[in-house]
């Protein structure tokens, strides 16, 4: 194992105490709830609010996404397990200030189990929570909804957040968040697995020199099983499955991402966005404000993924909206 | 091999390349020189300029830390290779505006070798260069002067940048930079090597489960080989080591910086943080706006470090001053 932690089954309660000492001035723990992190910087104006959330592991999604008109609280589960449906409800519970809330989270069945029986907890108590679960990873599925999601939460978080912090009510943040869902493609490729803190074990074995196209970021199967490849032609290959899913064509402009899955060096990143950006360039296709690093992880998993979202103006706008969080910071 | 690389030879022009596709509203290569990375928010006012670099694989270093009032330029070498002399000339010549230069980065002999080469070739013209070279591995010498640079390097880029910013003169800015370098201590452990991307291979074999405490970001020996302990062992390791070089009281206060090597969990960074915040407040020492991540690497080496410095009330200021790149960003 190559993982520098103390008991495996204490490593979210420790993460927490230390992200939360790390970033005091941005977040802090729900009181009697130590798995639900808020913002220190919840807009004293009445607005709807933004909780995100899910399993742990994928650091620093979804608590470093917490902060100043970003998402106002996360909830947190174990290493790769949805938070209870009563973390979500104590979510709800820390922020909700009238307007209602919006969960927006990726599309995993423990997840959407836990987060609506807390969205029902909310509502026995009159407090309206919608959900948008976010559906990025292309090869999760043939069936759009069934998709998981991936590093495109990001995206769907902002475009949800910028919107709450527009003023915009419930019903319209939703429908925004809806709209940059349906416009947000993704696919990846492993080199290795993540170590799992309590076993010290990998999830599945994976030859050096091995690779795996459209793997989840938890582990999930992928296209097939091959022979590490050079990055240009891996960059292409996942670059030709977002560019025939998207139907994206010469004169569109996508906002990109390519997120580390924690243990690819960034010069890596930096070689496979070239790569990614020279494609899209090729076909015509504007890039706005392009991500590269470590935005969802998968702990110590070898990896990257590719993300792009179809921009309109509206996107746009909301995209480059000014918010401040550990991990996104747009000036104001 | 688990790097997502083309040719190994190639991968230092294709990382500049996709770094300031990625960047380009903040960096762009020089004309005639792709080794030197400039900032594209180069103040208009005449002001000292700060040029930083070294070798390549310590993503997001040096690269990262040019922009807006923190670097004006870096020079880029090949992987664990100083940048030439001319290429430490060529971002003088980027960057002067008659202010003079201070060249700022890690003690290592062939770094300092070349880049007083390009020095001297910037004083045959007439522009004066300066230079602070960091030595915060408290484990690489007994002798300070002769210690190597890591982590650290950040505060004292940081500090050099804003007193540059602030309008100080060359010797001004060149004697606040030896102060932070005077005030900062780092060590750090290794659970692996990096991989070099050009052999494929290993820069030195580590047995799963081995650590070693006190190792450099290039793979220099550090004070054992051991069996891997828990985080909290680890770090306390560390941190007495480091309280013990700095001579730390009570009363005294620091920025502290966990800082991944580029392959380590940043759930496992965070719990780092913890037992290094509490084993700090335990000696009565403050600290001062924490950084965890991954800031200086070695590429996909799995292992941290913890950086201190001490601070007085001018240091401080320095280090809160402003500013804006794509791995370092303090709000105006």
């Amino acid at each position: 194992m190559k993982r520098l932690i103390n008991d495996g089954y204490d490593v979210v309660e420790e993460m927490l105490e230390g992200y939360c000492l790390a970033h005091s001035s941005y977040v802090e723990l729900k009181q009697n709830c130590d798995r639900v992190v808020v913002s220190k910087h919840i807009s004293t104006e009445p607005r709807v609010r933004i909780i995100i959330g899910g399993g742990s592991g994928h650091e620093p999604a979804f608590l470093g996404y917490v902060g100043k008109d970003f998402a106002d609280a996360a909830a947190v589960g174990n290493v790769n397990t949805s938070p209870s449906p009563e973390y979500c409800y104590e979510a709800v519970k820390a922020v909700d200030c009238g307007k209602g809330c919006l969960f927006v989270y990726g599309n995993y069945a423990g997840d959407v189990m836990n987060f609506d029986m807390g969205a029902e907890l909310a509502a026995e108590e009159g407090i309206r929570v919608e959900t948008v679960t976010v559906t990025d990873d292309i090869y999760s599925s043939q069936n759009v909804t069934d998709r998981r999601g991936v590093a495109g939460d990001v995206f769907v978080f902002k475009i949800a957040a910028s919107a709450a912090a527009k003023g915009y009510d419930l019903d319209k943040v939703k429908s925004l968040a809806e709209k940059a869902n349906a416009n947000t493609y993704s696919m990846g490729v492993a080199l290795s697995s993540s170590t799992l803190p309590v076993t010290g074990e990998v999830i599945f074995d994976m030859q050096d020199g091995d690779m795996e196209v459209g793997m989840g970021i938890h582990g999930e199967p992928g296209i097939e099983r091959t022979k590490l490849a050079k990055a240009d032609i891996v960059v292409s290959q996942l670059v030709d499955h977002l560019l025939q899913e998207s139907k994206l064509q010469a004169g569109d402009e996508v906002q990109l991402l390519i997120n580390g899955l924690g243990g690819l060096a960034l010069m890596d990143q930096y070689i496979c966005y070239r790569k990614t950006h020279k494609l899209l360039e090729q076909k015509g296709i504007k890039i706005y404000q392009p991500l590269v690093g470590n935005y969802v992880t998968s702990m110590d998993m070898v990896g990257m993924s590719i993300s792009m979202i179809k921009l309109d103006d509206e996107l746009k706008g909301l995209l480059s909206h000014p918010c401040d969080t550990p991990y996104f910071k747009i000036a104001y």
